[in-house]
């Protein structure tokens, strides 16, 4: 590591549930590639979650909001749903998945999706939906109506209660989250599918005018079409291999990519990045994390499938270290174990046997 | 009809596209049931949509804005999207799918989902997760971010554009859909999934506590279960036949209706009734629709799927002309057409016989 160039501040928080064990087993990996590439990373592994709340008081205790401060990169587990926790609502606020990619800045988030043929008879969708499948949302993550003002529940005239939220983009927002996915789709094969509701929301109409001008001004060469947020819904079962990059605002990215994990045949499988803009050094800040949650009926059992936090350290090898050559090489082995028939509960089908979490682990790091 | 009970004034709105085409069908199984049930209803057909400004300079003539005024029940085919018609934005803003839902009071949009065996080939799904799928959306239609104030495109210090729509939601709006919801599934099996995004947005979490008020007081012999909208989407792939009743707003309800029409097989297939709160005389004003639109690339072709339209005319027997037994019949109607064959090209695998729009119609008026 040159001192233009230092060591990767990896921030492992695993979190709650599933989250350490899955974490644990992205780690095991990460550390793998790190040697075997050369790396430069420093690596921490924190504190964090509602179980972390519960036994200090905080559900980010001051060492990890320090940590926060200086990394790189989040390796992300799981946290629960807070809201049955009994946890106060400041502790909630200061500490929570949405402060958190506040703080880091992360306005982009993406969420591969690509369909496994040795998993054709586990997911729910014929083969021939599935052959083919290769898509990428670029979800915006930083606005929308998950951080509009004004927000809450407010009482009318008559007492009775009503709740509000807002929605709303600016044009710079959108143009960082268009940017970013015309840019990822040039790289690919070349197509952007931009969603919105323009037809009923007038925050739709701006996306799509600024999504356009965009086009016309910088990626001529990328294929943009536009398509309704419930079109897109319909077409992601109909014929999702149509679709190579997909550009959402938060709410809609936030339903549509959970629609076409659908296609995967298991969350267990799908892993997610979300970046910063660069900073001044080039280098984004970013978190990565299984597009799954904490899990708790399974949690403690060494049964939850690794493979959505190892494919999220695959993503933090191509875009914090870097190296697309190691992330390649960590997501051909994933292929490799369930071409091999490695399989967790999550992806067997009835009557195979069936690896616990660190045997899958063990799994991916042999085809390494 | 007795004076206590005037027949039912039916307006039919074709509108464009594949709109008069598949109305057409469906207007000639109405009548025939109207024939054999004996069924009070007075039927006017009435010039709307794109073609009409074009033809007229009114999106909806007056005679038609007065037709809906006396309407009962709209039979309604399918319009344009309007914003890239040159039509002028108050004309649009008079006529649109938008103010007729308004102009009628509907709150309820019902869509069922159900899948047919006879169409397993086709759907993007396997047959085991299709069998026994069964389900109905209640989406309200009243309320949410396609109505609240303020809206629009505005400009921020820097005269950077900011888009801006606002979601609200009162107590009353969710309470009359959700007992509406509540009353449907007390008539079907009994489960009730409440949809929402209680964890980022405070008009989720309204809906959550009112939705979960209404039942402790109302409804305790229904089961009700609350689901966040992400995790809907993707069940509505992993195990859809969980689903009895689903209530969404109105939004979620776009998004998550198209996603599961993808279980059918073809959007073809899938009917809609929009409903009112009942009005002095007890009944409701209601709109019937496909959930296809115009298609404007197989108009006039004589080849588009009339049966979500007269699935549409089968509720319309239902919940406005009061039959359940017409509406229950034509639905076996449809079932058995499909079980020996009958296929338009959006529903044929390759090499089957195909039939046009009137030949399906045809197919369906056989057995009855
Ligand atoms: C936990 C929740 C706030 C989050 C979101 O809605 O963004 C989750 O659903 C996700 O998709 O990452
Ligand atoms: C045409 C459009 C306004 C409409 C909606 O979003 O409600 C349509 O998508 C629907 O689902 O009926």
């Amino acid at each position: 590591a040159s001192a233009a160039n230092p060591p990767l501040n990896v921030l492992v928080l695993g979190g709650d549930g599933i989250g350490p064990e899955v974490t644990a087993q992205a780690l095991r990996v990460l550390r793998h590639m790190q040697a075997k590439h050369d790396l430069a990373m420093r690596i921490e592994e924190l504190p964090y979650g509602n179980a972390t709340w519960r036994a200090t008081g905080h559900l980010m205790p001051p060492e990890t909001h320090a940590a926060v401060d200086r990394a790189d990169a989040v390796l992300f587990g799981a946290v629960d749903s807070l809201d049955r926790t009994g946890m106060p609502a400041e502790e909630r606020a200061r500490g929570s998945l949405l402060s958190l990619r506040k703080r880091l800045g992360l306005f982009a988030n993406l969420r591969p999706v690509r369909t496994e043929r040795a998993l054709d008879e586990v997911s729910p969708f014929k083969p021939r939906t599935l052959a083919g499948v290769d898509l990428c949302f670029v979800r915006e993550l930083s606005g929308g109506v998950y951080y509009g003002q004004p927000r809450g529940i407010e009482r009318d005239a008559d007492g009775r209660r009503r709740g509000v939220n807002t929605h709303i983009y600016d044009e710079d927002q959108i143009i960082r989250a268009a940017r970013f996915a015309f840019a990822l789709a040039r790289g690919r094969r070349g197509v952007l599918t931009s969603v919105d509701k323009a037809n009923v929301m007038e925050a739709g109409a701006l996306w799509r005018q600024v999504v356009t001008a965009l086009h016309q001004d910088e990626f001529r060469d990328v294929r943009l079409d536009h398509m309704l947020a419930d079109t897109c819904a319909l077409m992601l079962n109909r014929d999702p291999k149509r679709f190579d990059v997909i550009l959402t605002d938060n709410l809609f990215g936030d339903l549509l990519s959970d629609a076409a994990a659908g296609l995967a045949g298991s969350l267990g499988l799908l892993p997610s990045a979300s970046l910063s803009a660069p900073r001044p050094d080039g280098r984004r800040r970013a978190l990565y994390e299984p597009v799954h949650g904490s899990a708790p009926d399974i949690a403690g059992k060494g049964i939850a499938n690794p493979l959505a936090a190892i494919l999220s350290a695959a993503q933090l090898l191509r875009w914090s270290a870097g190296s697309e050559a190691a992330a390649a090489e960590l997501e051909r082995a994933v292929t490799a174990a369930l071409e091999d028939g490695a399989r967790t509960a999550d992806i067997a089908l009835p009557g195979e046997a069936v690896l616990g979490t660190a045997a899958m682990g063990d799994a991916v790091l042999a085809r390494l």
